[in-house]
């Protein structure tokens, strides 16, 4: 597997690496460690990463992203990670290229690529990645560990969730030897604005019990707009509730004036909900899904579906 | 060092083990780790860890601490643990033993051991207790794996702090390995009651600026038991403040009805404190650091001389 998706790189000059829309670290970076191992172990490649900018991470933690032209994807290899469908892959142009890699994680729901490469087990893309890179013996830069490690962090909770294996923590420990900058890691994914942590505030005085095992809370514009947050960072509030006593499920609604929808994100500790995510048509992990909806009374059919399940 | 460690228990059939008050994850998990690995490596010893009962870990992710009376400890090898000066020793009996082994990775303040190994260096106490079973291949219980891992989890943040090196992640790969219920651990540790949240949402409402990087609350004993929580667990709130940007030095104040004190927590994030903590008569390490005092009015001089180091 790795061999393969190492020739089919060999074979192309240009590389284009896409991603999920809102990307979150290991979107990031799977794609700039990918894209710095490819630089850092093959010589005369054009590689571009492509897709929004995230404001809180890219120029922070990650470069900004590339501009590319449609006149060089059509020459280019296609690279799309950490995606599940084509409907969330961030900039629609993948299906531009000459060939679609597809690597990921996620439970299946498209096998898009002209390769397709999943691997559900592991606990993120970034971890794919960072495993191909030592097995193939490439060449890894403090860059590509940095990248990596943030994302492994991003997908895990920072070791904390049940896809934190030993394995896991061998790699996170070849990263570090690696000289994968843990503190700009860190600072970067939890340095919080006096701003966000009112909204810390604001959510912990605000959310609701739908019952005594399911906790919401529902983040309207003007509550994180007149706060000082903005949307791409006011949408990854869910754990302000999680590891509450009793609380198995909970569930944040945070309105998105772009697209009018609510960005709905169930978290549970251990009761399957990607199944009433995807029923309402979301997707995600077991215990970490997302929908989108537009309206309030679907989301209290969201809550209730969910909490037929406890 | 370990072998002559493991020698000096050897000698003995009767081993107490203490460590500090206020137990915290690392006291507790290095103490409870030492014990169960003394018990599955050697036959016929009696094995007590003694100190005072933490409510919110001891019968929930450790044992009830063992009663031991004086007779006992006359005839025993006696280990304290994770505690750098007698004062602070739970059980105030340690020194009717034979002997005394201290084992410690805070900075030296007295060497009280008859045998003294102390390891600045290193992230925990616990990391040391794992890094001498693994060095001389002693069998490691699930049991051991758990306790020794909360301890490492306990003392870097969950891998946050800058103590969390390659080598961190490597023993907590091996302890995974061996079988340590990490779940378990993060369970007892991060689970919240409904009422330590809304302490939570207390200190986000009421913490005020000293200056523009120095950030600090107070919580006096109707603040917290008003809401339904212990001091024990109250006095852990001081990382509520950690990672806001521009924030370099973070304070917290807990009043403790027992003592008469207010228990001063300082961290910071690359500022050395523990200076100021030892200059007010308390200790610990360079960037989380802790001070007892009787007034507000001391506690105003300890956030003055804090802010002259910013």
């Amino acid at each position: 597997m790795n061999k393969e998706i190492y020739n089919t790189i060999k074979k192309y000059d240009k590389i284009v690496i896409f991603r999920h829309e809102y990307a979150d670290p290991d979107a990031l970076g799977s794609q700039f460690g990918l894209k710095q191992l490819i630089l850092n172990n093959f010589t005369g490649k054009s590689v571009y990463a492509v897709g929004d900018n995230v404001k809180t991470l890219n120029g922070v933690l990650f470069p900004m992203m590339d501009e590319c032209d449609d006149e060089t994807i059509k020459e280019s290899l296609v690279i799309i990670l950490d995606t599940a469908n084509t409907q969330r892959i961030s900039d629609k142009r993948y299906d531009l290229g000459k060939e679609i890699i597809k690597i990921d994680h996620h439970p299946i729901i498209e096998q898009y690529g002209t390769y397709n490469y999943v691997d559900e087990k592991i606990c993120a893309t970034s971890f794919f990645i960072a495993r191909l890179a030592y097995e193939l013996e490439l060449m890894i830069s403090p860059a590509t560990a940095t990248y990596l490690y943030a994302g492994i962090v991003g997908d895990t909770g920072r070791f904390l969730h049940n896809n934190t294996t030993a394995r896991v923590m061998d790699m996170a420990s070849k990263l570090i030897h690696d000289k994968a900058d843990i503190q700009a890691v860190y600072n970067a994914m939890y340095s919080r604005s006096i701003d966000e942590v009112r909204l810390t505030g604001f959510i912990l005085d605000n959310f609701k019990m739908y019952s005594d095992h399911l906790a919401y809370y529902i983040l309207e514009v003007a509550d994180y707009e007149g706060i000082g947050v903005e949307f791409e960072k006011a949408k990854e509030y869910i754990n302000t509730l999680a590891n509450i006593d009793g609380v198995k499920i909970w569930v944040s609604a945070t309105f998105n004036k772009k697209t009018n929808f609510y960005h709905i994100s169930i978290r549970s500790k251990n009761i399957i909900i990607n199944d009433v995510a995807q029923a309402f048509g979301g997707g995600g992990h077991q215990f970490a899904s997302g929908v989108k909806t537009s309206s309030l009374e679907r989301f209290k059919l969201i809550l209730a579906a969910l909490n037929e399940k406890i």
